[in-house]
């Protein structure tokens, strides 16, 4: 469904080299030099040969943040403490720039896009992407959330959006979401993924109380129930316990790794789409970089599940994008380092090496 | 000796006010909330009146990085792989634009000032500020690093280069260092100032084997052993163990909080120049933000008895400001949330508090 091509690391040893010729002690930017590995042989999988390997300059262009906003029927299950009114206004307020996102993107040199993957009241506005699947899924724990027809529309929208973006020339790309009740259908995927309980799994989202807590438990736990027939595939999966935003992310992470760019992965919601991405096609974990670990329970056991560190750890959770939005300096640090910093033989400096 | 205005808190409320109505769930932003406390604090310190405050807008205003140099005599005594030498070879490459906090500092906007506190080789440019202390310190496992004069003179230098930043126009500094052996000295002040043995606070620094490690354990013992009747008053402790550019670190530390401005502190070395800076004047410390917590053993620790939670944990053990360099967009983040995200009443979001 997916076609991605396998990374190749034939320049590898050149990579580490270089890195390791700088003026500075072997490793001593930490993981920096691991990010810096990793984007330079994404950006130069399309380098055949050596010589033009050594010619190569990698840079992040263009890097463009998507906000996939979606609605979810098990907020009314009393999982959340907002309304699903509350997506839309949230929606209205990424549109005239005023939530953090928008703000970090404008700082940070991302442009920002906002995509309506199904919400109770659609925001209109030209430059709203209209993805739209429905205006609500299901409550997952009653029925299938959608129909997998609509996971394979929300796969294709992704897919177009993507091609934009890489006909536009944009190489790094994250996605962020908006969603009330979507941290219990991340939860829900994680613990199917993962086969933990679900009180492992739920966390406190936007700051609900223990009460809340107990319920949203209660209904991932029906939910896995319900749905235990459809968790072996990850198509079904999404059907049954995911979110209209949290397809187009998991289909817009396979699609951009199909065309080679950078995902920069956010937090618990995103986290829980690229485990699923990973299921779908195993090859789309070379492109993704995980941005930070969030303050949501189950983020860092996600994290340790995929076997990955994130860069940043700012007990964030906030969504929209934010964490990854925030890595960005990182990730140009890191090119910045490997593309400018002087060797020990340029600068003249004595090399130690115990 | 300095002069350090008491913070004044008055118009906390109304800043934690102003984050908790921002469109985002209570607390979301976590450190970042922290961080736009502490920095909108400190920038609004002459700010007397509520009304002026309400009119006031905070911001980093010409950000300033100096890196400071200087040789260590202990280094002599097989504490490093590197020999004294590379310390002015480093600044050559400050000097030349080639190294990390070059490649850095360009790319997150600040500017980098090269100061020689005292090295074997003094790099003669026009950009290096020269406030050399001497061309290298006593081993301090042997006699006194320094004399106290030295020290009187290095805190001078500092106050002199801050007071040219403030005219400048510049709030906002950080502190990177360079020298072969300041892991040693560094350790040396963090075991007396915490009163822990030396094996708890010496680590790997450029990347040593574990025999060099006895070694520089041995050799801060010896130098715990004989300074015991100098480590009581901070003067003297710097004397005895300090490094020249520590010193400088120090002075400077206290310097930018006499002028208001906010010291971001690097690692390892700059944590014990800070820990000195506060044993001399506790009321620095509500002007520091911790950047990172690196890779050398020791510095978490440090933290910990700082009681400070630091915003980047990237496993760097590179010196020169660098972590520090890279915390900046944080920074910038919290002013720029603070200043520019719109309220729930703005952007009519309905505002839920469980």
């Amino acid at each position: 469904m997916f076609n991605i091509p396998t990374m190749t690391n034939q320049f590898s040893h050149i990579i580490a080299d270089k890195i390791n010729q700088k003026t500075k002690p072997l490793g001593a930017l930490g993981l920096l030099e691991q990010c810096a590995m990793q984007l330079v042989t994404v950006f130069s999988q399309n380098v055949a040969e050596e010589h033009a390997f050594k010619a190569f300059t990698p840079s992040i262009s263009k890097p463009t943040l998507l906000v996939f906003a979606g609605d979810h029927g098990v907020a009314a299950q009393g999982v959340s403490i907002a309304p699903s009114d509350v997506t839309s206004q949230m929606v209205a307020n990424f549109v005239s720039g005023g939530a953090a996102i928008n703000v970090f993107c404008q700082q940070l040199g991302w442009q920002l896009e906002v995509v309506d993957c199904g919400t109770l009241h659609p925001v209109t506005a030209a430059s709203v992407h209209n993805c739209r699947l429905g205006s609500i899924t299901k409550p997952l724990n009653t029925e299938m959330a959608m129909s997998t027809s609509q996971v394979q529309q929300g796969f294709n929208n992704a897919k177009q959006l993507i091609q934009q973006l890489y006909l536009n020339g944009c190489n790094t790309v994250a996605f962020g979401e908006m969603g009330i009740g979507n941290t219990t259908s991340a939860a829900a995927i994680m613990a199917a993924m993962l086969k933990l309980p679900a009180q492992q799994c739920v966390g406190k989202g936007t700051g609900v109380s223990d009460d809340i807590i107990k319920r949203k438990i209660t209904v991932v736990e029906q939910a896995l129930a319900l749905h235990k027939s459809h968790l072996a595939d990850p198509i079904t999966l999404l059907a049954a316990l995911g979110g209209f935003e949290i397809v187009h992310i998991t289909g817009a992470m396979l699609s951009a790794a199909e065309k080679g760019m950078v995902v920069v992965v956010d937090g618990f919601i995103c986290s829980a789409a690229a485990m699923v991405a990973i299921a779908i096609n195993p090859e789309v974990k070379e492109y993704l970089i995980f941005a930070h670990c969030s303050n949501e329970q189950g983020h860092q056991l996600m994290l340790e599940a995929l076997n990955v560190k994130p860069l940043l750890q700012l007990d964030l959770r906030l969504g929209e994008g934010t964490g990854a939005a925030l890595s960005l300096p990182l990730l140009q640090a890191a090119v910045g380092f490997y593309n400018q910093m002087a060797s020990f033989a340029d600068a003249g400096v004595e090399q130690v090496v115990s």
